[in-house]
């Protein structure tokens, strides 16, 4: 039985009813029809072969009715193809195995002990085989990492934190594991997976802003995940904050990320109490029990983070911005002071911004990888 | 003879050809073929009822050859149509005629001496009569203003200036006039403007910053002209520039506007220099003659608005950013402070971003209007 979703015959039609249905579903076929314009009997064309391939199924419909098959919601079988997707750390491999709506079957996490490339490759191959085991081959894996990389070019053309500088990682990986491999910028494929499995679902236009190891930002504007040729998107770590305020790793002085990145609280915080064996999550205890400094320190992150939030707003004009990463768990204690920022930073004229916070595991990130492979496979680019 | 630009029935392949045509002809049919990813006899097909429309046209090639017509290379013929564009100020209306590649044939100025809706409507409609006069009657009328209007959407929901709150303008003024209206914020007109015919042609994303009576920007992102549904997009103005600076109306301390508007720079130099006479044209000369404060008035404006470019490129991914605007002429005396600012602020993992400066007259936010008024009558959105 031939893959539809490795089929290059695929037409346009049937990717836009299998994304909808993907995205959206189930739908009746009638509510199918009315969301792409289509008529009914459209539907039931570009469905058929889907149906057939399995790709499709009927779901028997709650309120069972004398009208037989016709009634019942069309939906996706998440079974029916696996994904991989993989983040890599300066330090860490993380990979997902998951169905076909990106939900997570089995997750591994390995150290990354050399950023040579060929170590990497080799080690993101045995992720690959250890995912796959005896199951079904996935239909395609996903790989993400900080830096410029973008979907469809197999080259990272930087990433600073594994000192790489155009690498075909894309190109190694298939030749390695056989399977079509995809590369994207991390915090880029985190959105994707919002774009089709999570907050942004059904909206036109949004912005994910990741609080982390640094600061990032994704972008979806007129429903399509914006990307830039060997250059960054969403690059909000270094924007100007106060005058004089603390310094980051570049030499700026109160940049968003030497307010927000979990390193900085992790620093201010430590060397103010002048107890350098804190970590992160100690100091968010500390402020989240009230600690008067540590609670200071957090505040200043949510308000530099209020004001990324409201800046990336003023500019792309989104009105929803999804907050995630790592060190999102430090909104809890600095949500005033970031909701404060947030309106005193929004430009007069606009609405406010809905703000949709999302509690961060680390798989998010290997999920976010085999999702882009997905959207590239279904939809071709 | 059926008018092409206003029949529902252009197909999606017409369209391309004509817009490919028109944005970067002329072109041989070879070559828009091979632009367009189609075959030669599908652009003699698509072409065939523009050309006896008289919207195309075959453009004597200088190399004559025996081969006759079919190495003529195709082009729209400008003259096929004409567009009216109008732009609203606090204060006066500016309209322009323009061909069907939006070069100006007339243009007109006349004083807004109210801002009641119907009086508006009206001196719209008298600028619409005086530049129609005897000719062919214009194919669309654009009309651009400041707010948050936005292109497809015949109302404006705010409009700061004219004091106005969901103002029906489009329909009012297509009844006034019985012409097709298209309204938009006067950024996105002007952006239009560069992405068609000027700057931004043959580029997948680029920025326009407009520096005047207040900061602007308009995006092309993905090919796309972005807008937000009843929300602002490219809301530089208030960018936290320093925590000490100057205040803007809004009482923001040190904000982009308060630093670059042509209104805070003149305050800035006339209160410095205690002339309370000066213009901001007058401002101008006196920096560009060397007065030691008026220069570093301007080289604080040259920073913020190097900040701000940095800014809008981080976050956007654009890689070219156009420089317009009423008091884009500042940029002479302010150049290496823009550049300093804007290296300083590009990320660091970055290309450097490629700066167009445009000069700049009054008209071409009414041509900008006119642009937008073809797009969509063109491109039926
Ligand atoms: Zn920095
Ligand atoms: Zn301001």
């Amino acid at each position: 039985m031939s893959s539809v979703l490795s089929d290059a015959h695929l037409t346009e039609g049937m990717r836009s009813v299998f994304v909808e249905l993907l995205v959206h579903g189930p739908l009746s076929r009638a509510e199918a029809a009315r969301r792409l314009d289509l008529s009914p009997s459209a539907v039931t064309k570009l469905t058929k072969p889907l149906l057939q391939n399995g790709y499709l199924l009927h779901q028997p419909s709650g309120d069972r009715s004398m009208m037989g098959r016709p009634s019942q919601p069309l939906a996706v079988d998440p079974a029916r193809a696996a994904l991989l997707g993989v983040k890599l750390t300066e330090d860490e491999l993380f990979a997902v195995r998951t169905d076909l709506r990106a939900e997570i079957q089995h997750e591994l996490r390995r150290p990354l002990l050399s950023h040579a490339v060929d170590d990497v490759v080799t080690r993101i191959g045995e992720a690959v085989r250890d995912l796959t085991g005896s199951g079904q081959p996935p239909a395609a894996l996903g790989i993400s990492l900080a830096g410029t990389a973008s979907g469809g070019d197999p080259v990272v053309p930087t990433s600073p934190f594994l000192g790489w500088r155009d690498v075909p990682l894309g190109d190694l990986v298939a030749a390695a594991t056989g399977l079509p491999v995809v590369v994207e910028n991390d915090v880029r494929a985190l959105t994707a997976a919002q774009q089709w499995f999570g907050a942004g679902v059904g909206r036109h236009s949004f912005a994910l802003v990741t609080v982390g190891a640094g600061l990032g930002c994704g972008l979806v504007i007129g429903g399509r995940l914006v990307s830039a040729a060997g250059r960054g998107t969403g690059l909000v770590g270094h924007l100007s904050i106060h005058d004089n305020g603390p310094l980051c790793e570049l030499g700026h002085r109160g940049c968003a990320r030497a307010y927000a990145s979990s390193a900085a609280v992790r620093r201010a915080v430590a060397s103010t109490l002048d107890r350098s064996d804190l970590t992160f999550e100690a100091c968010l205890a500390l402020a989240a029990e009230g600690q008067p400094a540590a609670r200071r320190i957090f505040e200043d992150a949510g308000h530099a983070l209020g004001q990324v939030v409201a800046t990336v707003a003023n500019i792309t004009g989104v009105q929803l911005v999804i907050l995630s990463g790592e060190a999102v768990a430090m909104y809890d204690v600095c949500a005033e002071a970031f909701d404060a920022a947030l309106t005193a930073h929004t430009h007069w004229t606009s609405t406010p911004v809905d703000v949709v916070v999302k509690p961060f595991t680390f798989s998010e990130w290997a999920r976010g990888a085999a999702v882009i492979a997905l959207q590239h496979r279904i939809l071709g680019r």
